[in-house]
């Protein structure tokens, strides 16, 4: 049982500063490995034909699939198209549908078509063109003795619709017979090292399943791949380790085919029929924002108000202002306050309140920055937990949101 | 004047997994960078001796400087030492100095040191040894007919301190006199082609500085990189060809340094002590989170509602049920209706209004999904603009907020 092997070549003089990444091959990577192949290396090049070329040869002279990205816009320095097409010795010939189909994009947006986009359509002869449903630089998929490359488009959401509807199903056809299988754990409300030292003694007695353990602010990812020459083996294989570590953790994980946690918070809002309010002071309206990216959340979240100063803390929740004064706007009583206020008045389920100090100044010696006031209302009880969080103003903020949906699931699951 | 290329090899197998990413190489490109030391591509490769052998010799086809970092421990899989000295055509021999150091470092940690830790001893004949002060495996410095590989430990506080004391000062040496300089735009309200066909006609005319477009949804940067013989040379070169492109862009360019757009309207904002404030439907409070995210933002945001039902429409941001009933909530005339609503009710200088459909279902022929309001209004004029957003929920919301973030830009510069 040996995995195909396949390189990625990102493009982009941008990829080589010190402030970017090639993100796309870590998303190409995991769906080439559930198809069961396996990456060889991976090259990041600017925007220089001479180094693309020599890369791309000796990517090549490796392995027989070549995945590429970026450098097919319309602007002067996109050159993949050109190299690629030298090194498969096609020439480059003007495709009339792509053109076609260009100048109709364009025409539907009522936007001039400059002549440098008339590039976009030239395609190396016999290659097959991989439409964009997304942007306006379709995709190629050359192929000469038995060495496949695949140029896509740079920005992620084009290569990834391009990647899921012209590659993969033709590449699973090609890896025939290895599986990869992975599932992926996400928790909250406990440390890596803590989380580790609870499934360690588990997970090391297993090599296949591979056990990975990744930590982000607030949130701990356990990631199982299990490699075998048939999907029913590998998720036997998935099972029998992850039932362990579901066993292990239990509450702790929140999802377990990676949805991200205000997915999982809607679902269960949905499932029950109950609506939640916001009513958020230092998180700035990014309780909101998480609970409204889900599609159709609009059947279940009502409002949410964004109140900074004390006055809006009572005119947009109702917080009594002597409530305030007595105990600051940074305290259990006020976050109190904004969870009930914000239910009652838009008539919800739920409410969420939010107050602290998110820094990187306002902070005093009783009230750090990073201390954050959380509570969760419903008619008959109060969540509520001080914390202090680490780090600076984006992740306070962050850390607040991660809690503030986290104590909704513990309350509506 | 030109400057000395180096390329980056990053080596390990885990580096080639979805979830994690090199991210030595961005430090090391930062401080190349700031000794006039250009890279010329990267690449990540696993643990496999003929995969590393062949991409560190196509590496040193391009370029005279390739920088290693990894695969020095003492586990099996740890293969560089014996793959470079094979491609420098230098046999390893024990370095008895280094075997003392890695025995006594043992002892001071009353470890026993196992045979495969001997390993970490062995060095290219000739090669020049780089002691590692914060861990065991000592670096190496090959070099032959004026090509030059550098290897350093994988773990990045150790690369950190064998690159400053033992590499910098030696290659600012090398590459002498020569200094990088960058600049980056960031600009709205353009497409990509439409940009490049403005400023193409100028940047094309130089080669130095080296001009690069990066487009994301609903922003364009425009990265001036200037390579010269001293640091006043550098700034008069990108001055020379950054005037230009400002005076052609005029202001569709928000920032020069590298601001956020909400950076900017804060500090906008600031100057002329005027406040804000946010009613948002489909942004679903993006627009108020992103005001908030800017440390200080207290001092001229003052609140935000989010109301997707029309009764929130109403009770938040006093928008007449009647309007609602008349125009639809997605309509100039809801969107204005939220901006002035706002406004007034929190006494602000400007109140902004969103209101669409973010997709991907509510939408109809006549409104479609991605068809957004968006006004923001002072206490004199209000400005509205309607706009269909490609792409789905999340772009929509983003190329929402970034549109109704820059008509406040335009409004308060």
């Amino acid at each position: 049982m040996c995995a195909m092997k396949a390189e990625i070549i990102a493009i982009g003089s941008e990829l080589l500063t010190p402030d970017r990444m090639d993100s796309n091959s870590l998303y190409l990577t995991e769906r080439l490995n559930s198809i069961g192949i396996d990456l060889n290396a991976k090259c990041i090049v600017g925007d220089d034909e001479s180094s693309l070329e020599h890369i791309l040869r000796a990517s090549l002279e490796r392995v027989d699939l070549v995945l590429a990205t970026g450098g097919l816009g319309p602007t002067e320095d996109d050159i993949s198209r050109k190299v690629f097409a030298r090194v498969f010795k096609q020439p480059l010939v003007l495709d009339e549908t792509i053109l076609q189909r260009l100048e109709e994009r364009f025409r539907s947006r009522n936007l001039p078509m400059t002549s440098n986009n008339r590039r976009q359509a030239l395609v190396p002869s016999g290659a097959q063109v991989l439409s964009n449903d997304q942007g306006t630089a379709p995709g190629l998929w050359l192929e000469s003795e038995s060495k496949h490359a695949i140029l896509l488009p740079g920005p992620p959401h084009e290569m990834k619709a391009m990647f899921e509807t012209h590659c993969l199903p033709r590449l699973a056809e090609m890896s025939r017979g290895v599986r990869i299988h992975k599932r992926a754990f996400k928790l909250t409300g406990l440390t890596e090292s803590a989380c580790d030292a609870r499934i360690a003694p588990i997970y090391t007695r297993y090599r296949n399943p591979v056990t990975t353990i990744l930590a982000s602010p607030g949130e701990i990812e356990i990631h199982l791949k299990a490699t075998a020459s048939g999907d029913e083996e590998a998720e036997a294989l998935l099972n029998e380790l992850g039932d362990k570590i579901e066993m292990e953790l239990g509450d702790h994980i929140f999802s377990r085919r990676g949805e991200t946690l205000e997915q999982i918070v809607g679902m269960y809002l949905t499932m029950r029929q109950a609506t939640v309010a916001v009513a958020e002071s230092c998180t700035g309206g990014l309780v909101s924002e998480r609970l409204t990216r889900v599609p159709g959340s609009s059947a279940y979240f009502v409002s949410g108000v964004v109140c900074y100063s004390n006055k809006a803390k009572t005119e947009l929740a109702d917080v009594p202002p002597l409530l305030i004064e007595m105990n600051g706007a940074v305290s259990r009583e006020v976050s109190i306050g904004l969870a009930e206020g914000i239910r009652k008045r838009a008539g919800t389920t739920y409410g969420i309140g939010v107050t602290g100090i998110a820094g990187p100044s306002g902070g005093t010696e009783a009230k750090p920055v990073g201390l954050v006031h959380i509570a969760v209302s419903s008619d008959t009880v109060v969540d509520h937990r001080e914390t202090r969080f680490p780090g600076d103003r984006q992740r306070v903020r962050w850390w607040a949101s991660q809690l503030a949906l986290d104590m909704l699931r513990r309350k509506v699951v």
